[in-house]
């Protein structure tokens, strides 16, 4: 049934900006010979429509599944128990299930209590994605050169592993493992309580009397506009996000939140070297990123 | 002596990313027929002599602003007051003084004192800049289409004003012009707000474990890497914007506190529906921004 790199029938659950990029990449680079893409919604199906074959897009979970030998769920975390308790019946022997969710404790805990024993249950994480969603803002290219993490938390046979490793690195993905409690504590850090704060800016931004908000906009290029961008990711998601790796993320806000109030009180009192001294230190770390190729 | 957008002697004090992108321009757009270019510290001006002619380069403030029909100061607000002290009895008469400076309540306070009877005061502050400094990072295109901010802080005769306006808009900059008390409460939410958070949180970060500060690097693609490129801009100037425009960001950063506060408060709850709610509201301000242009 598996061959490298290929699977022989690919489900898709879920048609926003990561199945839809998914099915694209899948497509292109000729991953699957039957590719059924499933969503509930029927606006996302009529555009999903447009863009893919119709025939592969499907409203029924039963016959979008029923023959797969790999299934995404490109879900929002919060709905990811929903959709495995649905499934679970559904799948075949010796199937791959995984996850595109930006959470991993709270995916496996929500999903492990309905794979049965002949299904092969691998969580991951495309670490790719950009403001817009929806199945229109999928393109391609989305996971080339991304990392893509793949938290195999139980046992696992390695040539299970591997089929599935060499299927996601044929979209262009590095594949890295990892345990799911570190994906959580760096994704914190790296993804959500950088999204937590920028919605949190404009949030404040928003707030301000009209006239102040207006010129707040047309005054953005000045740093505030890196944070719109941010800040206009999907809302569904990122809520989903937040509830789900609640631990990691208020941990992360703790500190972040102690050294907000460090550096206040530093500019009440004109604690200059405070400042300096942080400022030269943060230099180093976009040094750090700029040799690790990590910023383009 | 004044000719439209044409100067006969420019002077600029302070080398870094601000002034030589502007000495770029200047001859570019051949906006003078002389260009003077003084810097205190020995490094940049070696630097500037390789970049421009290296007649242009001054050691000797002296000569450098005695015979110039237009001043710009491009050091940090920290220096401003030093600087007005050392040249104002060396400006000539009927002279034009500007800042580039990113505070202006603070400038004037500074500079204003300095100022005789017989040369104009305009402060200044151009809205353009890169998370890169000194004379290196310097480029001609660097106010092409950005908003200029002219603070006429006291009576300015209109044709002066003018003048120096049209010069401004011969680098290509788009010319606003504000009142001081405004400027730095729209720069406290537009400007210094977003530097001291993303600050904040690569520092944050910084202190974590070795392993995982070496993940964070690896995986900054997924929002963090926009904080690290804004929190790698020159520790002094923004030390010095920090200090000089402390009430209007200590009161931005207050409400931006309480915000996340709240937002820390529904995660904590699980209150799903407080999160939405901002997360939408958020969507709408960057919509603002794409539709003003100002998303490139």
């Amino acid at each position: 049934m598996i061959t490298e790199k290929k699977f022989k029938t690919v489900a898709i659950i879920g048609g926003g900006l990561i199945g839809s990029s998914l099915a694209h990449s899948i497509r292109e680079n000729h991953l699957c010979d039957n590719l059924k893409i499933f969503d509930s919604k029927a606006d996302v199906r009529k555009k999903l429509k447009e863009i893919f074959n119709s025939q592969e897009i499907y409203e029924n979970l039963n016959e979008t599944v029923t023959e797969a030998d790999l299934v995404f769920l490109c879900v929002p975390v919060g709905s990811m128990r929903d959709v495995a308790k649905r499934i679970s019946n559904l799948l075949k022997k010796g199937c791959i299930l995984t996850d595109t969710g930006s959470t991993k404790n709270s995916v496996i805990k929500d999903i492990q209590p309905f794979i049965k024993e002949d299904v092969w249950f691998i969580p991951s994480h495309p670490l790719a994605g950009t403001e817009n969603s929806g199945p229109g803002a999928g393109f391609p290219e989305l996971f080339k050169g991304k990392y893509w993490v793949v938290v195999p938390y139980c046992s696992i046979p390695d040539e299970i592993l591997e089929c599935f490793k060499n299927f996601l690195s044929g979209t262009g993905a590095i594949i890295e493992t990892m345990k799911p409690e570190y994906h959580d504590k760096i994704l914190a850090i790296t993804s959500h309580l950088p999204h937590l704060i920028a919605y949190t800016i404009v949030g404040t931004a928003t707030d301000l009397e009209d006239q102040t908000k207006h010129d707040v906009v047309r005054f953005s290029a000045t740093g505030f506009r890196d944070f719109t961008r941010i800040a206009s990711s999907d809302p569904i998601m990122w809520r989903d996000v937040f509830l789900n790796n609640k631990d990691a993320v208020l941990e992360m806000l703790q500190r972040f939140s102690e050294d907000l109030t460090y550096l206040q009180r530093a500019i009440r009192w004109s604690e200059s070297d405070k400042l300096v001294d942080l400022f030269t230190k943060t230099r180093e770390i976009r040094r750090s990123i700029i040799e690790e190729g990590q910023d383009q």
